[in-house]
């Protein structure tokens, strides 16, 4: 069978699926519900909206309806670059000399260079049908934010992005590509913001953090007219679009009759895996599949593997409402050493819940190891991967490398989220080995979780 | 008919071409024959096969077959990112309203970046096959190292990439990019050659050349054992292979029932634009098409619209043998105001020829309306595109501006041939209004020829 699969599995653009999958519908058992930080009751529509865009918000709250339409202005926008490549890993299967089948949803080939575009593009289009004329975010290695200034582009709208200073004087290109598509940049913290002259008045010199942009942000999207805040992870809206990687792979390999054994995914804000596994997992907890799912997380920020389920904060600046949820405490600070993004400290909650009842496995890796599957995948497949999608790379290689010893023929599939370009500079750390690998030691954990909120639902 | 073509015209992969196409064979006149520059006798595979591997000289001779097969062990390795998407704009048709139908053939999502790849594979194919375990070049901008340094390894080859010291120290990335993929790569001049050494003792502080980079890598390689030169353009196996670009455009527009009116293509060394007009330009030759074909230059370096038809030498050293093509003359160095590729003062044979004879047209573009175009179209079609591809999108855009005055419904199909990842600064340049538009004056153009050498044939 194996011979008659052919190394890009297409889709065409009948075959491209109309919906997003809402997989909370299918949970018997749901993550709960966000909390308003000062009430401690379940957040309400009414204390999203002022933040964020209308059918988002109800998009985040909908735990009932399994299949959510993609409007004709959103298949539009995912037609300019979808549907994403699913590839046989022909070479990377020889090269290891694995009997396992191995396959990966390649999310790179858009400008923005990864999954990102998936939640921009329709996060902008409901911006747009309801009237607004600008949105607000912020980026940190910058894949959002470029993903969002295509987005906003493509439909008529300003943006503005609050970029981590350290990280917008560090990947000059990455600025130049978003200001090229028409966005306005700002480096924070800065004079922009109340939250921004804040910590400018404590440290005039500070190089920011994803934290702060994220206030600023918020800041400035309701202080603005016609004006919202788009997140670009861990929230449960922008997972249900990037249902469309896994609704895309799962279409191409029905196609083929192929049924995988082992889905993996990199984890950051959680996103991109939970988008591949969406309507896999739905068939495990439905138990027409036995397949395992696995999170492959940087050992330097592992929410997964050694953080707290708990009522947490999505930002430092604690401007977000309390989310249930895997975390390092808003307050960890993931280490200057680690080289690419996934430095976030919480978990999108589904993911999150699905961890605790045993449905998703999930792995830490250190950064050299991760590098060093994605040389080989690179020399192998011709793929640049960012550092973000190597970490899945390593844990197909590692599976691919057990069925070689227990020669079972395992069919594994990875999430490849993006293009790593904008990160040649850990490339060459890496190449001249001065790449620093870091674990944060049980103290460090224990000052990050004395940040998470000391509230009734956390004591339980 | 319009609304039933879709975004992406696929090739299954039993639909893709199996062979590439040789114009030179449907050319009543062919182009003249290369030269050996001491005895200026037509040049003989004995004299070719000390610098170049043999199976490429043998195709860079053969001007009678039509068809020639790629080789399966060329074929595994398209497979890996082939075929290449050709896409219907119709983002960009909308955006500039025109009747006209536009398709571009997108080369850029391979890892290189561009084109490139597809000669670097046959050519490191044929060198393994013949036994040989090293490769030298040279690159300047970056790609063909990038596309050298990915196919060396993929066929488990040693490559060393003379890389423009200037470029190797303005493009860092690129850099790391090459020596990631396992290259050695030797900044130009260097003092490993003699006419590294030689061009240092004159200028310590040279910043190199491709000229220069030219010479270093051929001498290279005729110095050591099992060892060749492998160009990146211009001579006529570069073309040949590009062909596949064609051949597959062709394909994919066959399937829907399409024939193209305008064909365009960016020139720099030419094996690009050769490459995509090759099987449109063999029906315009039978008589069974009427397509027009433009080729897009430089107006810093316009070989086509400002250059002289004649014997020249294709690098500066003058180690090449003598080529009849358009040249501005081997001593012509364009400004440094220049930012993208297409700085080469030649121009491939076959299309020296077809210009010559009336086949066809070119065009140059300033850079500023290069870039201008280069960022409309991303912010409709969401591609990042080389500066080299955008003049290209600039010939394309004007000849759609054309149709929307005159009403003609003409389908333009065009080459897009990379990315420009790598080009940001250029980008950051036109969005700072600090980018200059040179063209060389008559007096700098009649310095260029004044290179080309003083030879019979060249005084016809």
């Amino acid at each position: 069978m194996a011979a008659k699969i052919p190394t890009r599995l297409h889709l065409s653009e009948d075959e491209v699926p109309r919906y997003w999958y809402n997989l909370r519908a299918d949970m018997a058992d749901k993550p709960q519900p966000l909390l308003h930080p000062e009430t401690l009751t379940p957040i309400t529509k009414a204390d999203l909206e002022p933040v964020f865009c209308k059918e988002p918000v109800k998009q985040e709250l909908d735990e009932t309806t399994r299949l959510i339409p993609i409007p004709e202005g959103v298949q539009e926008f995912y037609r300019a670059y979808r549907p994403a490549a699913l590839i046989r890993a022909y070479f990377l299967e020889k090269a290891l000399a694995t009997p396992a089948e191995i396959y990966y949803k390649f999310e790179g080939t858009n400008t923005s260079g990864s999954h990102k575009l998936n939640s921009a593009g329709p996060q902008s289009f409901y911006a747009k049908a309801e009237g607004l004329s600008s949105l607000v975010t912020e980026t940190g290695a910058g894949q959002w934010g470029t993903a969002m200034a295509m987005a906003a582009g493509f439909y008529g709208l300003n943006l503005t992005v609050f970029m981590v200073k350290v990280s917008s004087e560090q990947k000059p290109h990455r600025r130049a590509l978003i200001e090229t598509y028409g966005a306005r940049l700002i480096p924070s913290p800065s004079d922009t913001t109340e939250s921004g002259r804040a910590i400018l008045a404590k440290d005039p010199s500070s190089g920011g953090s994803l934290g702060c942009a994220i206030s600023e942000a918020i800041e400035k999207a309701v202080k603005t007219e016609k004006c919202r805040y788009v997140p670009g992870s861990v929230l449960n809206h922008v997972a249900l679009h990037q249902s469309i990687i896994g609704q895309e792979a799962k279409a191409a390999l029905d196609k083929y009759g192929i049924k995988p054994d082992v889905i993996i995914g990199c984890a950051g804000g959680g996103s991109n895996l939970a988008g591949l596994i969406a309507p896999f997992m739905g068939e495990r907890l439905a138990g027409t599949s036995k397949a395992r799912f696995i999170a492959a997380e940087p050992a330097s920020c592992p929410s997964f593997t050694r953080g707290r389920y708990a009522y947490d904060f999505g930002d430092t600046a604690k401007a977000t409402p309390l989310i249930r949820m895997l975390t390092l405490g808003s307050g960890f600070v993931p280490s200057s050493s680690h080289a690419g993004g996934l430095r976030y400290h919480g978990m999108n909650p589904i993911l999150s819940k699905l961890y605790k009842d045993g449905f998703l496995e999930a792995q830490a890796h250190v950064q050299s190891a991760v590098f060093e599957a994605a040389v080989q995948f690179m020399k192998v497949e011709g793929i640049l991967p960012a550092p973000e999608s190597a970490h899945a790379i390593k844990a197909a290689i590692d599976e691919a490398l057990e069925c070689k010893k227990t020669g079972e023929k395992k069919v594994i599939l990875f999430g490849l989220s993006g293009t790593g370009y904008f990160d040649l500079s850990a490339y060459m750390a890496y190449n001249n080995k001065t790449m620093v690998d870091y674990v944060p030691g049980d103290e460090e954990l224990e000052r990050g979780f004395a940040s998470i909120p000391d509230i009734p639902q956390n004591r339980v």
